[in-house]
Formats: C-alpha cells, sequence, structure tokens
C-alpha cells in the first residue's frame, strides 16, 4: 500500500520505521529564524505541528506526553513552587504544570517564539494558561538561562525538548545537567524526554550516565504510550537531588483539583514498571 | 517524505494513520486456502510477517505482546494445567505459554496450516516449543472446537486472533464467549486482544459488555506497548469466572524458572493500571 499526498510520513531514521497521518490540508507554515515550522489539519487527530520535518504535537494524542513530562514529577517533590521548563513551546506542559495549586511560578523558555505564536493559534486549548499570572514565557536559550539561574532557585525542570540530534542535543550533555543540579534546591528533580525503549536504549543509557555525573543522587525512567513518536512507545527520564524518586503524593493525587485523561496514581506506579530488559540493562550501568 | 518501494506500509483504516517497515526483501509468500501470507525481511525488525497486507508479527517487537497475552492470565490463575490458544499460528504465545510448569496441555486452535509452517521456517525462536510433548497443534476451527470442548475442562484460553473485522469477527460475539466461559473450569480465564486503548475505545467496550453478557464475574483491561500496530499502544481484555482478576501468583513470578523480555511483577501490576479516561468510560459501561 502506498500513501499519496494526503499524508504526511515521518521517517525515523535509523530505525527502519515509519509513522504517517492522513492530512486534510496545510493550515500554516513558516520559516522562524530557527526552524520550518508546519500545522496541519488532520482527518482523524485534529491539528498536527510539524517542526522541520519531525512530527511534534497533534490534538488527539499531546495528553499523554504533556502528563506525564509534568503531573509524576510535580506530585513527587514534596513541594514544587518553582518550575522550569526547557523548550516546551507548544505551552501544553505549561498548562499541566499550572494545574498544581503549590506552583508560585513556572518559567517556560522556548528559542523559538514562533512556536508558541503559532500553537496559541492552533492549538489554543494547549495555551489556555499563558495568562496564568504564575506564568511567564520567555523566548531564549535554555541552556544559558538554566546556568544562571540562582543556584537552589528550583524545584523541577522539565526539559520538553526535542531529539538528542541537531539543536537540542546540547541538552542531553552532563554540562547541561550539571547546570540543572545546581539550579534546583534540595530534593529538587529534572525531567526529560528520553526516546523509546525499543529504539533508543543507547540514549537512555547516556542519560542515565550523565546525570549520575552531574550529581543527581536517583535517576529513573518512565514509560508511557506516545503514538506519534518512534515505535509508539516512549519514556523520559528523571534525576533527583538527595532524594529517591520511587514514592509520591498518593493522597494529593487523589484529590486533586483538576482533570486528567491519562495520569492517575495506579497510572503514577504503572509508569515506573521497569521491562524486564531494561531492569537487567539498568543493573548493568552501574 | 514519500516512501518508495523499499518499505511495507499498512494503512489503519478509519484511524487516519499507517506504519511503515523498510524491508530488504521478501523472503516468501502464498496464497493459502484462508489468505495471503508473506514473509519479508527488514533492515531493523528482523523478519516480518504479513497476512492480507495486515502487520501480524516481527521478530523485534513480538516478545511484548506474546509475554503479555500468556504471562498476566496464567500467572492470574491458581494452577493453570489446559490451556487452549485459538490462533496464535506463529506459534510464539504457545511457546510463552509452555514456560509454566504448572501447564499439562496446550492446544492451539488455528485455521491456517500454513500460518505454523512459515513460522518454522521465518521464526524458529517462535515455534521453538512446538515440539514439547504437552503442546497440540490443530489446525481447524478454533470457534467449533472451543463449542464443543468439554464443558470446565480448560483452566485459561488465550484468544491470539486478527482484528474483529472480516474472519477474525466471530472472535468477539457473545456466542463465542458462551463457548469458553462453558468449557472454562471455576476461576477460569479468557484473554483476548482488544485493539488500541487510543483508537478503538468501542471495541473495548463491546467485548466489556459481551464478556459480561456471556457470564463472566470479572472483566479487566490491561495495557501494554505493541510498535508495529495501530497507535502502538495495545490492549487486552480478561474475562474471569467466579473470581476477581486483580491480585496474582506474585511469589512465583519472582521465582519464575523460565526468562521474560518485558513481563515481571511490577509490569503485571502496571499492566492492570487504567488511565483516567479509561476508568472513567468502564464506570459508564455498569
Amino acid at each position: 500500500m502506498s500513501l499519496d499526498e494526503n499524508w504526511f510520513t515521518e521517517i525515523h531514521h535509523g530505525t527502519g520505521s515509519a509513522f504517517s497521518l492522513q492530512v486534510k490540508g496545510k493550515l500554516d507554515e513558516e520559516q522562524s529564524p530557527f526552524q520550518k515550522i508546519t500545522i496541519y489539519d488532520t482527518t482523524d487527530w485534529g491539528r498536527f505541528m510539524v517542526i522541520d520535518g519531525c512530527t511534534m504535537v497533534t490534538s488527539r494524542d499531546n495528553f499523554l506526553y504533556h502528563e506525564m513530562m509534568s503531573h509524576p514529577v510535580l506530585f513527587t517533590h514534596e513541594n514544587p513552587r518553582h518550575v522550569a521548563i526547557i523548550g516546551g513551546g507548544d505551552c501544553g506542559t505549561l498548562r499541566e504544570v499550572l494545574k498544581h495549586p503549590t506552583v508560585e511560578k513556572a518559567t517556560q523558555i522556548d528559542i523559538d517564539e514562533r512556536v508558541t505564536r503559532l500553537s496559541e493559534v492552533h492549538f489554543p486549548e494547549l495555551c489556555e494558561s499563558n495568562g496564568d499570572p504564575r506564568a511567564e514565557l520567555l523566548f531564549d536559550d535554555g541552556i544559558k538561562w538554566i546556568c544562571e539561574a540562582p543556584a537552589a532557585s528550583l524545584d523541577v525542570i522539565i526539559v520538553d525538548s526535542t531529539d538528542p540530534i541537531g539543536p537540542g542535543e546540547v541538552l542531553f550533555t552532563p554540562e547541561f545537567y550539571k547546570g540543572c543540579h545546581e539550579a534546583l534546591g534540595q530534593r529538587g528533580m529534572v525531567v526529560q524526554q528520553s526516546e523509546s525503549p525499543l529504539l533508543h536504549m543507547e540514549i537512555i543509557e547516556k542519560m542515565h550516565r550523565s546525570l549520575r555525573k552531574a550529581g543527581f543522587d536517583d535517576v529513573r525512567t518512565l514509560f508511557f504510550p506516545q503514538p506519534i513518536y518512534p515505535s509508539g512507545w516512549w519514556s523520559a527520564t528523571i534525576g533527583r537531588k538527595g532524594g529517591k524518586i520511587e514514592g509520591f503524593r498518593e493522597a494529593d493525587v487523589e484529590q486533586r483539583p483538576f482533570q486528567t485523561r491519562y495520569y492517575n496514581a495506579d497510572i503514577h506506579r504503572g509508569a515506573l514498571a521497569q521491562p524486564e530488559f531494561f531492569k537487567q540493562a539498568v543493573a548493568g550501568w552501574g
């Protein structure tokens, strides 16, 4: 079966697989100073954002990613008040973070303002909390921002970035994690998307080693479905300073004053379950 | 990006999505009395079986599906001795079932002998237990077999079938589930693949209702990744007679005398975690 021009296909290079969505039309396209951003309307997945040919976000399935990038760490930290989001220009992670009543300030630092401006037009539901007085939207270099942040000024850092190839690569280095470590307060946590457990184990291994090297005392990987990304099976890796990642504020999850579509206490525990092959690999990473 | 003739693509009709694997060549192809079976060699996923244009199994990711179709039910049942597998012609589920020392007999009933014969050639690792004296391979109508099975003669029935469209449709009906119910002993369980939680909730709902209608006392859905199937996020639904599905033989899982690649006790518990949208939907199914 071949796909005609009504399909957008992303080939996942180096994995021998590709994923396609059927599109009804192109709603927007522009070359920002940093990248080419395209917004499609799809037949079944709502709006669909592509950056430099890479599948980024759809209306239909982004709740999985955005909820799992934010709620597990925020409900693990005892009292997350100050949160930074590196990347995250579509503002979906920011929206989830701001659902937490403990959060006093959430700063999103994305290099490309155009991603946010186009999201405001085409994904208004993801941007509905951009006007929250606790939200600060900066368009700047996130690494520089983290490295200049006052020591111990943050409780949680969420790295909602692109893949570790191209411009996002520097966000996967020990130097960046060292900056995160210094910016975080005691028991602070960093979480970063860490690709597919089936396809990218070498990336996850490198992240574990780099986070440990940067001084994080505990490192854990969360697993969750993410249909539009390679293999449909995705992960996020967490580093914690001066504390364990296991265990979370279960009573607060049960009584949360907001809606979720994927996340709940059982899902939190389930996401921490390590597949057998993963458990064996981690044991070997020392 | 468009895909050339070096890619096999399956369009997931009605979902607006498609998945492709890069192939190095066609190893085998035949029209059996029932269906067209094609075996490809791929660049990164090993061998790859396609039936009537539908992606069935690859060497690389089948462990997820085969382990999750067998170990959760077999470790939930107190003493699974007699197991039937409806479909399952690639023999990967049979292999997992026969790893359980409690199993005295496992009967696989697939309509199409050619699927098994081609699997023996191209997926020898999945067929390595076909010669086990406890294994019985029948090539027959699985529904007829279940309906003629002596009452209370089975402990676990695994329905490892194609999608509920075309020839597999009858395996998703209350009549078939009634036959399973009668063939199962007290506290017996049936498990069946139940498609994608993101894309096929109406199928899962129908299965829950049909299993209840057929007399099953508890019905639960398990969630797991399955990269080559639509959305990469898959499920299996379990019905149990005279018992709950929650809880399993954890000590036996910890001391299991065999290897797994995905399944373990944490994964078992995690697979039972219901996403928030699913929990809310189930509550409405009464």
